[in-house]
């Protein structure tokens, strides 16, 4: 069952334990944030040293309190900790927020007596936000839970971006930047070392139960449980509810400090990417963009397409901007017709009517013709969104300008952005637009990057919409496992499967492998190969020799039984040269398939997000390249389409040079059966590599040249 | 002879022509602004409708003004610039700033009326700013030549960056920002349409005459000189004064948009981003990294390496940066042993030296620890480059940090770059640090491109001075060429060379290829074929048909006389098919070449750059992935070498998979002749393709298989 948060979130008791009167230490800035705030909920503080602060009643011990209790603020040091959590739950506290430091980012000690607080928490069913946290504030309420020095702002701005983060530092910096751009919030969380609540947790409780946010704005060091934050995205894409994630750790070296910093436990990043975008989480790609991108969301016009209409007050920033839309894969298409003849009327005869459309200095003599020309885009069937650039236009002529553009955006429900390129000399007329309905940016790329990603997220919302979520048995082709087939094979081995047995296994779901058999004298390899027709390879088969290249025991393109019979000996010799011990089932007679385009399909278990299906061509692609494209499973129809069209290569599939396209629905239909595979023994089996996967031309279908299946340890 | 710029940029004396009393009109602003910014020279009004303004006498044309004049500022319509831009001349003005518009930015008649301004200036010698321009500033002498509203500033901040810009409003919006960010300008320059001083003259005056100028920034749209601009780069890079451009139009919707408003022609974007890093030009990929990374270069640090070491009041701020450096190909090592073992008696029990360096909450309760660990890691010899983290600390407290910081950084000559992760609630600390020598940045993405283009500049700039300059001799490989034969080879066609011929026009400058002969009869094809070895390939010769593979007129590995009668009789009649007027030379006979991998090597002329050579892996790699480099001509042997190594498929050479590595001494070798041959005959030759080269194993050289020479039009 999900926690319920209402009591940590909108308290109607707070109480803190380990006051302080001075305001230099954690329990009196605790105290400080809160009054300044104008808390007007209950509050009892807790420290036997005090009768009472600032006319603040004080208790001291929790158990002396006569109220009830939703939320206790827990600033003590972190060895009396324990004792203090459990004299709060035994008090009927609904809730607590640990600051205190000195657990899991301590090493193992920290993370034992972390995991007493969390069992405490699960037992005597307490929720804790924390430890080792900066605390929380909400916005709309006045809450200030939180010792945080952004907490020194005058005031708190409300708004509907719920922010969490688990960085409590930045999470304070990035809050106190959104709230100078008059970006207001709903919440701030830091959720720290997350010993019973994590991002999960307070994400789901934002999307279903509070009506007051309409954004969520992430800093994710790591995920603790990636199963639960996956059906927690996919609740926030049914709900509408954009998540804004910036994650963090992205290179080696990050994810080495972030692993030292927070205990969380950081996957691939290539992985986590494609997780992210498969679910519909929206990645910012740096520190900036995460609440100027969720600034934009919160401002809930949503686009209809993809095609950008610019108006500049600059020639130069109108081309910048076409640059980075251009760049990003979003369209700056010519204005209408209409448009074209009607604007054109208002220019001097120097001036040209295109997109992006300079209004160049006739904007300073001419300030109506902005609101006319504005009209004319907005009103374009050509454009989804309008972009208004600003230049440098000083003090009052800056709040003229704002105000004409509010003037015309207001009546409109097309998304309109700006990017205002002065400084301070314009910052009037910036805060204007900072207050308004209209999404005000600093920097073109920021802004083109949060278009991209309003526009990708409202076009996968709809289209996710439409489609029945992929699960285990939907999306699936229609094929009947004889699963008792499959765990036969599966128990027979201990560490992996020999490839004869590991495309027998894929044959199972329905993987089409090269016809062969495992022969164990020249005579019966013959006769085979007669069947099968030449040429044919010879391979040896055995479960402990997975590199066969290596140990030279693979023979291609033989053509005679003569042929059979000196390969045959070769790869027997070299087996046993290159592994006295190892098991050999036989020698491996396939057919030679001929013609086609070499790719690779497999499976790989993350360790936070299960079973993972990867995709690309092969050799030089993956090896020197890197391109691949990954899901997590179960995998989807549309998602399996996806991954084939995301790799560059896609092109030598569908055809160049002449070259006839290949099989793709083919692929998409192999890694439909891969995704029912991992998913149904994915407790048993740990890796599939299928490589070479031959790709023939349209219509003949796929063909597995090998593959080899690695198994869990049992 | 370059332009001599000093009446212009440091005018003793200044005229206003078309002087208004209205502070909205630009000769009004003018006015304006030059004595609100305290100018220090003498100033003459025009104008026959005052007497005087203000107390400064105003006579009724430039005739009539006794003194002799530096620089005259024309805001006249355009109609009446050139018959001022004439009197000025007649009377020995120096130098004038025409902001009026209604020139080449107009179309046909505007350009025409724009060359008369630019004859003019030529015969009577005399220096124009614009027009279409707002006009320029001295930041170092208070000398406010613009009607920008920038100059609605309180007060200019000198510095040493030099700033121009073709775009004005651009222009003043980024000089507005930057001196917000306390960054000082010795110069902001609005070139606007460049009737006769272009960027380069701007560059090439900062850069030999003018000390206070260190660093270069520009806004570019269009080159309208590429050569000039080349050698004004290798110019600046020997003086060590760096340019950093933000180039704009970089995509075909920003290129048209940036045609139709300067009227500079602009190249293909990747031969310019190409030719900037070749010269040493540092390029910024947006907006606000102009000024940015300008404000770095002018701290005047030399970083000695790449290696990147970060302290951080922040985890997550550490590992943001870490991730930033790491993608970009900076180093983020670990401190040395000495480092580690100091450092670490600084922190509680669960601190953990290490890079990024996470100085945890303790940074508040023992202030005095962060200078002890900022002077660990500054004298750290694993670090070349000091990167400081700030999260959120607030007013005096921000205060106390960067004094601190600055404490540290001034005793050391290694670069330190901070980035404040906090808002406004910083800008205290913020602000000192922006007046200080260490560089402070608000995002870590542009911190992080900023430090790595300081990095390569410094890399590139140590490395140009080892070697010699590249030209059309130098860095060529030793061989004596017979222009005679190349003249007569070039003389005897027209459009195109045919195959055979383009091939023994490389052959001449030293390049291999395919032993051939043209025969006009089997006979000789056999003979030929049996000379050369089975099997050989048949092509026709002809410069008519340029796609002999759609004309279908080439026929591979023949392995007997039998087959190459009936191979040249298909080969005649296919081409007679495809184009009954062609001219044909005979057929080709040519050994075939086994083996090997395919690239691809050329040139083309690019309008404004001349000739550039290109580079690339065959097939998929150019026509899918666009794994191409460039450089222009002449090449330098160390360009050639970087030419080969940028190729993202360059591991496919260097030997992947059991392949043995490639001749790619002979591929560099063939670059340099190719670019010896592009500079020698420029003038004669539009288009090399050399398309397959096939490069075989290390020590065996290169072949050119099939090549065409396209001619310029005679």
């Amino acid at each position: 069952m999900a926690p319920e948060l209402s009591k940590l979130l909108t308290p109607k008791s707070v109480a803190i334990i380990g006051v302080s009167e001075s305001p230099t230490r954690i329990g009196g800035r605790l105290f400080k944030y809160l009054t300044k705030h104008g808390y007007k909920g209950e509050l009892a503080l807790v420290n036997p040293k005090y009768k009472e602060l600032n006319n603040v009643k004080c208790y001291p011990a929790i158990s002396d309190v006569p109220m009830d209790i939703d939320c206790a603020l827990v600033a003590v040091p972190g060895k009396f900790v324990f004792p203090v959590l459990n004299e709060c739950a035994d008090n009927n506290v609904g809730s607590v927020v640990i600051f205190s430091s000195g657990f899991a980012e301590m090493g193992i000690e920290g993370k034992k007596a972390q995991d007493k607080l969390k069992e405490l928490a699960r037992t005597k069913n307490i929720r804790i936000c924390g430890p080792n946290c900066i605390g929380l504030v909400n916005f709309n309420d006045n809450i200030a839970l939180s010792f945080s020095q952004f907490m020194e702002t005058e005031s708190l701005i409300p708004g509907n971006i719920g922010f969490i983060s688990q960085s409590g530092a930045l999470g304070g910096s990035m809050a106190n930047r959104a709230q100078d751009n008059s970006i207001g919030l709903s919440y701030f969380i830091s959720s720290g070392n997350e010993a019973d609540l994590d991002v999960s947790d307070y994400i789901r409780h934002l999307v279903l139960h509070d009506d007051r946010t309409k954004v969520i704005a992430a800093v994710i060091e790591g995920f603790k449980d990636g199963e639960k934050f996956i059906k927690v995205a996919e609740l926030a894409l049914k709900h509408r509810k954009p998540i804004i994630v910036l994650k963090i750790g992205e290179t080696e070296v990050g994810k080495k400090a972030a692993a030292s910093h927070t205990g969380s436990m950081t996957g691939s990043d290539s992985v986590i990417d494609a997780i992210l975008k498969q679910k519909g989480v929206i990645r910012v790609s740096n520190y900036d963009e995460l609440f100027q991108t969720a600034s934009l969301f919160s401002k809930n016009r949503i686009p209809e397409g993809n095609r950008i209409g610019i108006l500049s007050s600059s020639g130069g920033a109108g081309i910048i901007m076409a640059d980075h839309y251009t760049k990003l894969g979003l369209t700056v298409p010519e204005p209408s017709k209409k448009t074209i003849e009607i604007a054109s009327k208002e220019m001097a005869s120097f001036g040209q009517v295109a997109n992006p459309f300079d209004l160049t200095g006739q904007i300073f003599s001419d300030p109506e013709m902005f609101k006319r020309c504005f009209n004319y885009f907005i009103d374009d069937e050509n454009f989804d969104i309008i972009q208004i650039n600003m230049s440098m236009v000083a003090g009052q002529g800056s709040v003229n300008r704002a105000l004409q553009l509010l003037e015309v955006a207001k009546d409109s429900k097309k998304p309109v952005v700006a990017w205002w390129a002065a400084g301070s000399l314009s910052n009037p007329g910036i805060q204007i637009l900072n207050n308004s309905e209209v999404a005000s940016f600093k920097s073109p790329d920021r802004c083109a990057a949060a278009v991209k990603a309003l526009v990708n997220y409202h076009m996968a919302a709809k289209k996710s919409a439409k489609e029945e979520p992929a699960n285990t048995n939907n999306d699936m082709p229609d094929l009947s496992i004889d699963k008792n087939k499959v765990k036969k094979i599966l128990d027979a081995s201990d560490k992996s499967l020999s490839e004869h047995e590991s495309k027998a296994l894929l044959n199972l779901y329905g993987i089409p492998v090269t016809r062969e058999k495992i022969v164990n004298c020249v005579d019966d390899a013959v006769n085979f190969a007669e069947q099968v027709g030449f040429p044919v390879v010879l391979k040896i088969d055995s479960p402990d020799i997975l590199h066969k290249t290596e140990a030279d025991v693979i023979r291609l393109r033989i053509n005679s039984p003569k042929d059979i019979a000196r390969s045959y000996k070769e790869i027997i010799d070299n087996a046993f040269l290159y592994d006295p011990s190892a098991k050999i089932n036989g020698v491996a007679v396939q057919e030679m398939v001929i013609g086609g385009t070499e790719v690779i399909a497999g499976m790989s278990q993350d360790p936070q997000f299960g079973p993972i299906i990867a995709f690309g061509l092969g050799g030089i692609f993956v090896e020197v390249l890197k391109d691949i494209s990954l899901r997590i499973t179960p995998l989807s129809k549309s998602e399996a389409k996806n991954m084939v069209r995301q790799i560059k290569g896609f092109p030598i599939l569908n055809g160049i040079r002449g070259k006839a396209p290949s099989d793709i629905k083919a692929v998409e239909n192999l890694l439909l059966r891969l995704s029912r595979l991992a998913c149904d023994w994915k407790d048993y089996i740990a890796e599939i590599d299928i490589n070479p996967l031959i790709v023939l031309d349209d219509g003949q279908g796929v063909k597995a040249l090998d593959a080899l299946v690695i198994l869990k340890e049992k």
